[in-house]
């Protein structure tokens, strides 16, 4: 159903502002904001619950919605604003004509698939920078990762920083949130192989290890790195051997050479 | 010499202020500034020249700096601040007490330096966003790359965003700026096996591919890719095979999986 709001201060669109801006009212409701086509059809497509769309008809039309996520898009609450309160919400530059308020999805580590044997995870902890975070889901989606299990993380996932980042991967991968301990049971009680980028003593190259079966890599925060409960007898210290003067890696570089190197062997006992 | 400001207006202060917000004077007057004590210390260590260090003595000291640096550290021009004029000038959070002005270096092509018969090199041609080039440089001095070739950049090398997310690479690796004509030229020239990170029908799997003796590797913009120049018949276009809806990576991750996946095979041979 189309309806119009022409006043700014209409209270939908005042909450709307408001769900961009407060991480708390995020929180306390579930929902939030996805702005741009791709990204709201990835959560649209993910089956997440749309609330409303909002359209600026100089940019976009009812055709156009109607073409992109099928006929039964008119079912849902969708609101025609004009071009200054579309540019009061957006949050782009870029615009593309389009937001949407999306209800949250539960992560727990109990809604978890597990698959097959062979499942892959990534194990972000404690990471707080949103472009990076974005960026790791964006590579573990793209490598067909299984779950993303972000530990113990400092941001809130539907942060717009993180959506816009994973271009939207934030919405097609599996994504688990949890503490530390939790998702270090989880990967012990299913005798996951855990392979963990840290400098110890112990830690041998990412190239010498098996990804085979069940396997886990974990990353850690850009600053402080993994936290000490990792240090872990079931668990496989590895690091990516460097050759300059800077010792480590933008944390979402590093994630992906150890993801790619993990899909490499897979990959090839498969061809 | 040390000598001490206490005005905010003093032109020295404005002058500096101005290095920080203005890539028109960065440009005009080939001076740039650095903040924090670990990139200072890359930029001076390449020797860069030191035109002004400035300090603030509620978080920093003399003999601090001469710790650092060594005692000749003190016939360059030295500036003591007090608080309010540091935080006026200071970009970052988290804030170290040190400032430096330094003197931009030659980057022409002309300028690079070819040291054996087994050079690798990464080219990032029109790249835009300074978090990903920073990241990119990262990788590259990381992972001994010999210098990285930028291609009609659209922003400036000095810029701080960049030297920030470098963590300082952008001091310690060789760098060189040129065109992407300029550049093809060079890499036809010297008979360096060029690998372009492009989606074409001809496109193998970075993979298969063999990256010993003289490489380049060559990644494109994030948003439009390589130019239409790079499609040459000395080259070889590569991908990184995906496995999700998502097809595409962040081009520092990108950067990242290939350079990786270059040393693997380029150490595996010197074991």
């Amino acid at each position: 159903m189309v309806r119009i709001i022409s006043s700014v201060s209409n209270p939908t669109i005042k909450r709307i502002k408001a769900l961009y801006d407060k991480s708390s009212l995020r929180k306390s409701s579930g929902e939030f904001i996805v702005e741009g086509v791709r990204e709201i059809l990835r959560a649209y497509q993910a089956k997440y619950v749309l609330r409303q769309l909002i359209f600026n008809p100089y940019i976009t039309s009812i055709e156009s919605l109607v073409s992109i996520f099928g006929i039964e898009i008119l079912e849902y609450d969708i609101i025609e604003v004009n071009d200054p309160i579309y540019r009061k919400l957006a949050y782009r530059e870029n615009q593309e004509g389009l937001i949407a308020v999306f209800k949250e999805k539960s992560h727990g580590i109990a809604d978890l698939k597990m698959q097959t044997d062979s499942s892959l995870y990534l194990v972000v902890e404690s990471s707080e920078k949103p472009g990076n975070i974005g960026a790791m889901l964006r590579t573990a989606e793209a490598a067909g990762v299984d779950a993303v299990l972000l530990a113990d993380i400092k941001t809130d996932l539907y942060n717009p920083n993180i959506i816009r980042s994973s271009v939207g991967a934030a919405f097609s991968t599996q994504i688990c949130m949890a503490s530390t301990e939790e998702i270090i049971a989880f990967l012990i009680q299913k005798n996951i192989k855990t392979y963990c980028a840290y400098l110890g003593d112990e830690s041998q190259s990412y190239l010498s290890q098996d990804y085979q079966g069940n396997v886990a890599i974990i990353v850690g925060a850009e600053d402080d790195g993994l936290s000490i409960q990792w240090q872990h007898p079931n668990f496989q210290n590895i690091i990516i051997p460097m050759y300059g003067k800077i010792d480590s890696l933008n944390v979402s570089v590093s994630a992906g050479i150890l993801i790619f190197e993990a899909l490499r062997q897979r990959k090839a006992t498969l061809s």
